[in-house]
């Protein structure tokens, strides 16, 4: 058959968590297979019963081969692992038979796409204490695309709402975050953000670099990294090219990046791209103590494969009821089928 | 005569800069009127020409005395430094003579609350290159408070729209401010937070802690902090009957911090509390590359005299022209007025 349309594999996440069932959710809406044929890479019976929790029409069509993919809209086309059995599955429960199930998903669906069996990959939420029981040790799906891809030079693209932001580091301590602000590093994240804002059809970004220290070291006064490693980078991207405005004072810079004054934003650490990045996505109730809305995507970039995820965990607490919102995995189909 | 309402200092800030003119406008309004006896320690000529700038109909009242205040809402109180010659000040330029005049209002200023002639103050912006050119060597208002009142243990609080912060850290590098998150500070710093919440009338308040790590380390994954510090500090302060939440991841935290889930956060270095809280008071227009709004307050915690600030800058290139807000200065003057 032909697919004019780029097949997008989605991984299921871990089974006890919501992952399984806002697929359900999402493929039962119509953006999806307007944009792609995506193909579920997990377990079939996982996600015949994520259709009941979701509450949606949709047939479970168990695959062992993409080729087989029938992309009919009425059903989900599964890439069957037969990794649960019945019995095993306790939902919303850290278990070693769901982290392993969640693990096999993602590794066997990298694999498919090295081999250019699909065009691009998006990833519903895993549990890290899973894996480990597992005997699988990453603190996330972006590490462990790394490893399987063989890829060194990577970085997370974070985005929710007008604010797009690289960082120069993710799962590292804050003192080993200082230590990977080093002028090389800042201008490759530099320029694999620069390389999806042109994927993404932004042919020359305005690009805005937050500096590392408070005030961005206000002249020097508070820390060397902004004068040492993050100007230096800055220039060296505008040698090439491209538009750069910073380093500047992470502070105010994030207020202008949320208004939409830049394609993309640099970020020198883990929470000071997630919190504005969160800030934008993620709404929160504090009579109930519950979160009302989880939007924004993640994506990894300089991998040789195209990767999109959601922005928030298997919420175990939701698993099953039905409740948990779909809009952050649309997101995350939109922009990997943009990107392949 | 007899002052019911306190009497509140509010120092110029640079002349050269918008906080002469915004002090005009918020003096023009009912608010602080309202609240407490306004005083601003500066210089009378000075506050003639910001009315001007203003747009106000009040006149000045040069006074040398505290005792000597009017409190006619229909005129400014200055305490007259007589700091500036007509020809001296250029607005809009950074300058020697307007940095010694900015400083010695905010030192005149802490003398006259350390003895007790004022209930509070208040600080307008200053512009630490022209304190600098002026010989004044000091990073911010809240070092020169701590320096002239002789204090060690302080802290920042911002507050803007739901979200009050106190910070481990400022004006020190990321490095630094790894090394100065540790049990004794961090619990110094949850009870000073503490004590303002008391001072505001929040009898119990709920206090939410940020992790200094991503995912606050991740059960010490990314980092010893949390465990070797923030855990213990935690535990010390619910020994001492504190209701504390914490730490908890920095990214999923602030989302909860907005949305009011905390009376007070606690934030282990300058910009994990400066992003979410401008992100709350900063507006910005990305087209006309403007600040549109620019809302919320700096309160100086631990000192033995009140100090409430606005949490903006100079804004030289705004001054003399009767554009700025003074949203800022009129929710400090009302901070100030709480606390005294």
């Amino acid at each position: 058959m032909t697919h004019i349309k780029p097949i997008i594999g989605i991984s299921m996440g871990d089974p006890a968590g919501i992952g399984p069932e806002i697929i359900a959710s999402a493929l039962a809406k119509p953006l999806p297979r307007q944009l792609c044929q995506p193909v579920v890479i997990g377990d079939a019976a996982v996600m015949r019963a994520a259709t009941g929790f979701a509450g949606v029409k949709l047939a479970v069509n168990p695959i062992r081969s993409i080729a087989d993919a029938t992309c009919d809209p009425a059903a989900i086309d599964v890439f069957d692992l037969n990794l649960i059995q019945g019995t095993q599955l306790q939902l919303g429960e850290v278990s070693a038979a769901a982290g392993h199930a969640a693990f096999e998903s993602v590794r066997v669906m990298i694999d498919l796409a090295m081999r250019k069996q699909i065009a691009a990959t998006v990833t519903a939420p895993i549990h890290k204490e899973a894996l480990a029981l597992a005997g699988h040790h990453f603190p996330g799906h972006t590490e462990i695309f790394g490893h399987f891809t063989g890829t060194k030079d990577f970085t997370m693209m974070l985005a929710a709402g007008q604010i797009r932001v690289v960082h120069v580091s993710t799962h590292v301590s804050l003192r080993q975050a200082c230590d990977a602000v080093t002028r090389g590093r800042v201008l490759k994240v530099i320029e694999l953000g620069f390389d999806a804002c042109r994927k993404l059809g932004i042919e020359n970004p305005l690009i805005g670099v937050a500096g590392l220290n408070p005030h961005a070291s206000d002249g020097g006064l508070f820390g060397t990294e902004e004068a040492e490693a993050i100007i230096p980078a800055c220039n060296d991207a505008r040698a090439r090219g491209m538009r750069i405005e910073g380093p500047q004072p992470a502070d105010t810079f994030f207020p202008k990046v949320v208004a939409g004054a830049y394609d993309l934003a640099v970020a020198m650490y883990h929470d000071q791209g997630h919190i504005p990045t969160k800030l934008q996505g993620f709404k929160y109730d504090a009579p109930s103590r519950t979160w009302t809305s989880v939007k924004g995507i993640n994506v990894s970039l300089g991998m040789p494969i195209v990767r999109a995820s959601v922005d928030h965990g298997t919420a175990f607490d939701q698993a099953g009821k039905g409740t948990a919102s779909d809009a952050s995995l649309l997101d995350a189909i939109e922009y990997a089928a943009k990107m392949a």
